[in-house]
C-alpha cells in the first residue's frame, strides 16, 4: 500500500465510530495533502455536515464510486450490515485494497470473509475498544481514543506489511495498546468485558421502574448503568451473534452472584468479608 | 445551637468521609475565627497529619474531652462502631449537642438511637451519597461533594431549627440535593442504588480470575467494577445489616437478568430489542 499520508481512506458508515475515526485521521494529521478522507453513509445529511466541517474531504453517495478510489477502507457497520455490504460490493474494491472493520464480534465475520474475500484484497479484522453512550456522527467528538485498547484478529493470509501499517495507523489515532489474538479468543473475552457488562446494566434498569431513584444515587448506580443507554438494534445483534460465549459468561456471573447472596442470607460474615477482600485485591491487580 | 461559623464541630472517625467533611468545613469557610474543627480517631498519626495540614484545629486523643467542647458532632463510623460509640459516650456529650452521622444504613441506627438517646441531645441521621474507591484520610481530597445527593432521615423529635441548620451546612459543603425520607425508605432505595451495585461489581470480579482481561476492556468493565475496590469490613457490615432489602433487590435483578438471558438463548430478537429500547428510554429519563 501507498504511504498513509497520501492514501485515500474510505469510511463506510459515518456514525459514532466512523466519525471518530475520520476525526482522528484528520486532527492527528495522518492523512495529508495528496491523501483524502472519503465517506459513504445512507444518511446524506451526515455526509454534508461532515464535509462542511472539514472532517472528510468528500461525502460519497455511491459505495462503488468511493471504493474505486480507496487504498484503505474502514467498515464501520454492525456485523450483519457489514456482511451484506461485502457481499454486494465485493467487485467494487480496487485491487489490493486494505480493508478493516470495527465490529464488536469477530468469529462470524472472519468465518464469512475467509471464504468469500477476493484473493487480491486484504481484510484485517479489528475492534477499537472505545465508544460512547451517545450515538451518531454528531457525538463523534465524545468518543475518545487516547490510551484505549484496540484488538486485532489477523488472518493468516494478511500481508505482514499491511498489518504493520494498520498498527502504526491505530497508534497514531491515539490508541494506547494493541492486542493481537484469534477471533475466537476475542469473542470469548469480549463476551465478558463488554457484552456481559451491557446485559447487567440493562438488567439493573429493567428491574427498577422508579426514575426518581436517582435521588438516592451516589455514583455507583450511575457508573453501572451509563451503558444502559445502548443502541438497541446493534446490541441485540451482538448479543445474539455471540450468544454461546455470552450465555456462558452470564451463567458464571450468576454463580458468583448466588454465592454472595448465600453469604448475605446466612449472615456468613467471615466468608463474605474474605470474598470481598479477594475481589478488592483482584480488581486492584487489574488496574 | 450557636451560629455555624463560631461553633465547635467534632468529627468522630477521620477516615475518607470524616476527612472530606473536615476539608469542606475548612475550605468552604463554614467554620471561621471563633469556631473550631476537632477530630477524634484511633489512629493518632492521622490526627497529627490532619492537624499539621490545617484541616482540623486539633486532634483529640480522648472522645470525652472532645465531646465536652462540641456544639455539633459528625459520627463518621460504620453502623456497629457508631452504636458502640454512642453507648459508651452517651454521658460525654454537652447538653443540647446536635449529632449527625454518615452511615450507609439507617433503620437499625434509628431504632437503637430512638430508645437510648439522652432527651437533651438531637440526633439527625444522614447519609452523604459520596465516596471513593480509595479509603482513608489521605484520600479525602478525592471524595468530592459538589452536586452530590445527601439523604436525611429525620426523627419526629428533631428540633426544626437544627434540621434547618444542618441542611444549610450540607448545601454549603457543596452537596446539590437533599432528600428527606424515612429510615425504612432510605434502606429500601439504597439497597438498590448502592448495595446491589456493589454486590454486582464484586460478583463480576469474582467470576473472572484472569487479571489480564483488562486488555479487552473498553470502559464498560472498568466503570462497572471500579467500586469492587471496596472496603471489605464496612461493606460486609452494610450488606448483612440491610440483608432483607438487599436480598429482595438481588432477586429482582436476577429475574431481569434471567429474562434477558432467555431472550438471548432463544434468539428472540424482537423481544430483546424492545426490552433494550425500553431500558434505554428509562435510563435516559433517570439522567
Amino acid at each position: 500500500m501507498k504511504p498513509l499520508e497520501t492514501s485515500t481512506v474510505g469510511i463506510v458508515g459515518l456514525g459514532l465510530m466512523g466519525g471518530a475515526i475520520a476525526l482522528a485521521l484528520r486532527s492527528e494529521g495522518i492523512i495529508r495533502t495528496g491523501g483524502r478522507i472519503l465517506a459513504y453513509d445512507r444518511n446524506h445529511d451526515t455526509l454534508a455536515l461532515a464535509q462542511a466541517e472539514g472532517v472528510i474531504d468528500e461525502g460519497m453517495y455511491s459505495p462503488e464510486v468511493m471504493l474505486a478510489q480507496c487504498d484503505l477502507v474502514f467498515l464501520c457497520l454492525t456485523p450483519t450490515t457489514l456482511l451484506r455490504f461485502m457481499e454486494s460490493q465485493m467487485t467494487a474494491f480496487r485491487p489490493g485494497t486494505l480493508i478493516t472493520d470495527i465490529a464488536g464480534i469477530k468469529g462470524s465475520i472472519v468465518a464469512a470473509i475467509e471464504h468469500t474475500l477476493r484473493a487480491d484484497l486484504d481484510f484485517i479484522p479489528g475492534h477499537p475498544m472505545a465508544g460512547s453512550e451517545l450515538g451518531g456522527f454528531i457525538h463523534a467528538k465524545s468518543c475518545r481514543f487516547h490510551g484505549k485498547n484496540y484488538i486485532l484478529t489477523p488472518l493468516t493470509r494478511n500481508k505482514p506489511e499491511n498489518l504493520v501499517l494498520l498498527k502504526k495507523l491505530i497508534y497514531r489515532m491515539g490508541f494506547g495498546r494493541i492486542t493481537e489474538t484469534s477471533a475466537k479468543e476475542h469473542d470469548r473475552k469480549i463476551a465478558f468485558t463488554s457484552q456481559l457488562c451491557h446485559v447487567i446494566a440493562a438488567a439493573l434498569i429493567d428491574c427498577e421502574g422508579d426514575t426518581e431513584i436517582t435521588r438516592f444515587g451516589g455514583g455507583s448506580f450511575e457508573d453501572l448503568t451509563r451503558i444502559a443507554m445502548l443502541n438497541a438494534p446493534m446490541w441485540t445483534e451482538l448479543f445474539i451473534e455471540n450468544r454461546e460465549e455470552l450465555l456462558q459468561r452470564i451463567e458464571q456471573f450468576e454463580g458468583s452472584l448466588a454465592k454472595l447472596k448465600r453469604y448475605i442470607a446466612r449472615e456468613a460474615e467471615p466468608e463474605l468479608e474474605q470474598c470481598l477482600q479477594t475481589v478488592r485485591e483482584r480488581r486492584a491487580a487489574m488496574a
